[in-house]
Parts: C-alpha cells; sequence; structure tokens
C-alpha cells in the first residue's frame, strides 16, 4: 500500500526539552489509515497532527473497542535515530485486536510507516540526555452505530510526542502498596491485551493511592487477590536470594516488552529469572529471611521503576534501604545504553531510522 | 446553568420507521456539556448534530475513560411523548463516573436538558407501534495527554436515535450458552459501571456465539466461575417453582433500570422475588426436576428478551417448550404499556417531556 504524503505547510514551534514532560507536547505530522470490513485497511497517510472529526455514535466512545502500543525513537550518540524492538510492540497490537474483535495490521507495512513518521518528524526527537520521542500507535473503532457488537470500521492512528527524561535526576524509588479493593483484570478478561478498559479500572486505585502519598499500586490477581500481577501499569521484578521472580503470564498481565528484555538480559547475564506465581505472603516471608531485597517495575515509560518501600495492609517492607537496588541500577544503565545507542546492541534489538 | 440553543439550518430527511434498525440514525440536534478542574460543567448547549472534533490524543481513545447510559423515550397514545425513569439513568451515571475517576453531574439539570433536547426533536419520536427514541447520554474524557492519570477535561453528550421495535413479529425467544472461557467482569472491578471497557471484553464472545448460532452468552462470575451474572448485555431472570431468582448486585453486575423495576413489577404482583447468587449447577438440578421452567434478559433496548434454550457444556436445557414463558409476556405487556403510556403507571415511572 502506498503512504500518501501531505506535509503541514506551518510547522510548529518546538517546547524546550526542559518543558516537555510526557505525552502533553506532539510532532507535526501523524499516520492515519483506515480498515472496513469491504476494503480492509486502505487510506494510509501522513498528514499534519489535528484533531480526528468522529461521529459522536463512534462505537470508541460508547463499547471501548480501542488498542494501543507505545514505544519510543532515540537519538544515538553518532547522530542516527533509532527504534528500540518494534516489531514485538505491533504483533502486541495484533494481540490485542484479536481480543477486542478488531482487525490485525500487517506488522512490516506499519514498521515502515512509522520510520517514514520519524523520519519527516526526525527534528521533534530531543538533543537532550535521557530524553526522547514517545511513539503511540492505536487503534480505534469508528462506525457509527450504537449497536455493541464488533466494529466493521476502525482508524489506526500513530502520533508521536517528544518526552523529557522520566527521571529528571537519577533514578527514584518509589513507594507503593498493595491494592486491597479494586482488580485491574482477571483471566478469561483482557489483562493481557492493550487495551484502554484495563486503564479505565485502574484509574481510581491510582488517585486513592496518590491521595495516601504512594505512587503506584501493586495488583493481586482478580481470583484469589493473593498472586502478584503488576504495579501500575508496569510489569514487576522482586530480587529474592539469588533469584529474580516475575509473575508469569496467565492471560491477566501485561506482556511487556521492556518485561521480556529485562528477562533476556538478565539470562544473558546469567541471572536465574523465574517467571512464576508469587503471593504477597512468600514476599513477607522472604522479607523476614532477609531474602527480598530488591523490587522494581518495567515498562517503556520509565524502563525500570525501583520501588524504595512495599506496603501490605500494616506492614512496610523497605527495600535496596529505600534507595536505588544494585540491580535495578545495573538493568537501568544496560537497557537505556541500548536505546540511546550507547552501547552494542547483541540482541539485535535497535531499528535504524535514519 | 443557561442551555444554549442552536437549531440546524438544514433538518435531515427522516428514515422510514420500518429502515430504522437500531443506533444507527440520529435526530437532528444533540445536547453536549464541558467540565474542566478549573470551571467545573460549563457551555451547556443544544446544537445540529454532528462530528465532533478532538484531539488524537484525547484519554477517551487510550484509557477508555467513558461512561454512558441508555433510556427510551415512548410516544403515547393520547399524543404525548414521555421517558421512561430518567433519573435512574443519571443517578447511575454519576455512580459510573464515581468509579471511572470522572465529575458527577448535576441530575435534575441533566433530565432538564433531556426534556428540551426531545421537545426539539419530537418528531423524530416515531409514531409507529413498538417504534421508540433512544436516548444514548455519555460522557468521554478529552484531556489531550498520554499520561494514563484521571482526566481534567470530559464531555458530556446527549444523542437521540429513533429506533425500530425489538421484536419485529412479537416476542422472539433466542438460544444462549453458558460462556466457559471469557469472562465479562469481576469484583473489584467496573462491572456494575456502566463504561465501555466491560462492552469491549464481551465482544469476542459475542462474535463466538454468533459463529455457533447462539444470540447471547451466560456470563459467569470471574471468581470461581460458577455463579450466574449476566447475559450478553442485560440481567437475567430465572423462573424456579414459585420463585423468580435474578443475581444480586455484588460488584461485577449492572444495576439494570429494568431489572429494577421487574423485581417491583413483580412483587407488587405478589410473586416471591430473589435477589441471590445462583450457580449453574442448581440451574441444572432445578432443570432435570422440572422447577427451572422459564428465563428472560432484561434490558433497556429488548425489555424482556426470553431464553428458548440454554446449553451448558453439552447439555440442554429447554424453556417454556422454546416459546415464550408466560411470566416474560406478561412482564413484557406490563412493562410496555406504562412506557408507552397504554395502561396506567401505578408506580410514577414515566415522565412527560411534551
Amino acid at each position: 500500500m502506498e503512504i500518501k504524503i501531505q506535509l503541514t505547510d506551518c510547522p510548529k514551534q518546538k517546547t524546550k526539552d526542559s518543558e516537555l514532560g510526557f505525552g502533553k507536547v506532539f510532532t507535526d505530522h501523524m499516520f492515519t489509515m483506515d480498515w472496513d470490513k469491504e476494503n480492509g485497511w486502505h487510506d494510509a497517510q501522513i498528514i499534519p497532527f489535528g484533531d480526528i472529526s468522529l461521529s459522536p455514535a463512534c462505537n470508541v466512545f460508547h463499547y471501548s473497542q480501542e488498542t494501543f502500543e507505545g514505544l519510543k525513537a532515540y537519538r544515538t550518540p553518532d547522530g542516527h535515530i533509532q527504534l528500540f524492538r518494534p516489531e514485538e510492540n505491533f504483533k502486541r497490537l495484533n494481540n490485542s485486536n484479536k481480543r477486542l474483535a478488531m482487525p490485525e495490521v500487517d506488522i512490516d507495512f506499519c514498521i515502515e510507516a512509522l520510520k517514514k513518521l520519524v523520519e519527516i518528524d526526525q527534528e521533534w526527537v530531543p538533543y537532550s540526555e535521557g530524553h526522547s520521542l514517545y511513539v503511540r500507535p492505536f487503534c480505534i473503532a469508528t462506525e457509527p452505530n450504537l449497536g455493541a457488537h464488533n466494529t466493521s470500521m476502525v482508524k489506526f492512528l500513530i502520533i508521536l510526542s517528544p518526552v523529557g527524561a522520566y527521571y529528571a535526576s537519577g533514578l527514584n524509588p518509589v513507594n507503593i502498596y498493595v491494592e486491597p479493593r479494586y482488580v485491574r483484570a482477571v483471566r478469561g478478561g483482557t489483562g493481557f491485551a492493550k487495551t484502554g478498559g484495563n486503564y479505565a479500572a485502574s484509574m481510581l486505585a491510582q488517585e486513592e493511592a496518590a491521595a495516601q502519598g504512594f505512587s503506584q499500586v501493586l495488583w493481586l490477581d482478580g481470583v484469589e487477590q493473593k498472586y502478584i500481577e503488576e504495579v501500575g501499569a508496569m510489569n514487576v521484578f522482586f530480587v529474592l536470594g539469588d533469584e529474580v521472580v516475575t509473575p508469569e503470564l496467565r492471560g491477566s498481565i501485561l506482556p511487556g516488552i521492556t518485561r521480556k528484555s529485562v528477562i533476556e538480559i538478565l539470562k544473558h547475564w546469567g541471572y536465574k529469572v523465574s517467571e512464576r506465581r508469587i503471593t504477597v505472603d512468600e514476599l513477607m516471608e522472604a522479607y523476614k529471611e532477609g531474602k527480598f531485597t530488591e523490587m522494581f517495575g518495567s515498562g517503556t515509560a520509565a524502563v525500570i521503576s525501583p520501588v524504595g518501600l512495599l506496603r501490605y495492609k500494616d506492614y512496610d517492607m523497605t527495600l535496596s534501604d529505600g534507595k536505588i537496588g544494585e540491580l535495578s541500577q545495573k538493568l537501568y544503565d544496560a537497557l537505556t545504553a541500548i536505546q540511546w545507542g550507547k552501547a552494542e546492541d547483541p540482541f539485535g534489538w535497535t531499528v535504524k531510522v535514519c
């Protein structure tokens, strides 16, 4: 499929890197493509970034038929721009779309479209240390029909947002508590899909955590409410003696690409990594025995997010003396070095744009 | 708050009643109102129905911060137009909004706005038997920000759609199976809220059911997968001997307004109605004993939807000889008579528009 390109007549003034924050500033262009039952995917185009016009009856507004992805483009010291594992993102998008009864995309075509878009907006990839260009591909159901059925029309978009360093002043450990009431997802539901409903379900818990001075919540499984699933909107890892544990993927957990990369790096380094079920009780036992020493979240935005304090009911577990754990720092350094092209990429994870 | 009114310059041609279907045709006008953290709700207006223009970064497209309601306006034999229990809908909208960390609306104001809107578009309320005007109030999060947090901007809309008779040729029993894999909602989640994510999670199950010749699925609870929750996007009732049973509201079931009305009518008639937990096993036992004789769904669109066949694994339960059950018909007749103003309304459920 050919991509029609219409460049903007009035490029926007760029925001200073120091004022970027996350997901608030957008580049000059976006990619869009439409799907319907008769024509499949069509009308691929790169156009000036701007509002989209939709019927208020579109299914996305009523039945949340929407899926998304998140990845980043990085500026390397030798002047290139590169992406991190984009194929994994579009594979996951297709898995999400299947779960939501929405059509799959052509992965190679989407990567080409993304590369083209980033190339056009390459001056928007920040030059400052730790800054990057956040990439948000997403699908929304656009059939203007209030019947609750799988949609016959979908729009796929890619928008780009230059973002600041997640940790302005070095890795910063966060405080977390084990969420006692709200549930993010359950097996048989949509937890493994990157779809809006999972996030909508978590907003209130997040708001209540913030009001108590916590950064995130630790989600338990929806069935027994004792197995650990995720932390906030990230995957989670625990260092227990010589074992690094992360909850296994059982349908209710997002299969994170940073999660996968962390596992692969740890194995490459010779660590013992287990993807298995783990309960809060096991964590508490290990903590009392002095074996639970480190905990961190993993995700595209933060890469590695060390946890300094974990509260379960009235019991506080202080990890790595409330500082950044040794392994967290090591993983963060290794991953970001590959992402920003400051170190060799032995895994073949990076994809050059231009 | 004053409602600004801007009437359309070019009223649309009306679709023939026989070609309406459900949720595909919209009237000439819609109501919109905006909210932000600084100003609260503002800019209430009735404007020509048309596309809305939004940033592709709006949270509704990514994190499904959206809630909705569904009710109907009916044309009565004496020439009035009336609504059915609108206050209940806006109360529920507020409960949904609280769960989604979105702002509540002023219920009285919304009812006034709805009445005004329906009055303006009154010629769109169909005259044909069994036809009505479907009313869809909904809230969407409109902050153009990819951060996953509770939104600082919301748009509330009411759109109107003239709809055909749900049963073109009398009440029609449907075939249902007990959903073995997918889960709609779990306690601690958003099941009780009328929010898109619950519907998104159900599309695939619905599609698979349709492919096997079934109309709907019967959802089981997310924890033990043995207690009955809902049928498709409706609440469900079972006639077991002299008891009418409907699953109790425990956080994962939508508190249906038709459900509530059915319970109130049945009690008014002297039936024994129980809101309690009920397992598929109990249904099968009762069926074998000849006590499980009737089953129906309840919801705004269908009012009462009789079930002719319920399949659980390989076991088929034929209900009311695959025909319309006696109580289903009686409830359908009573409810629709009140809704269309053909019978007295001893409960005070109807609200006159004009």
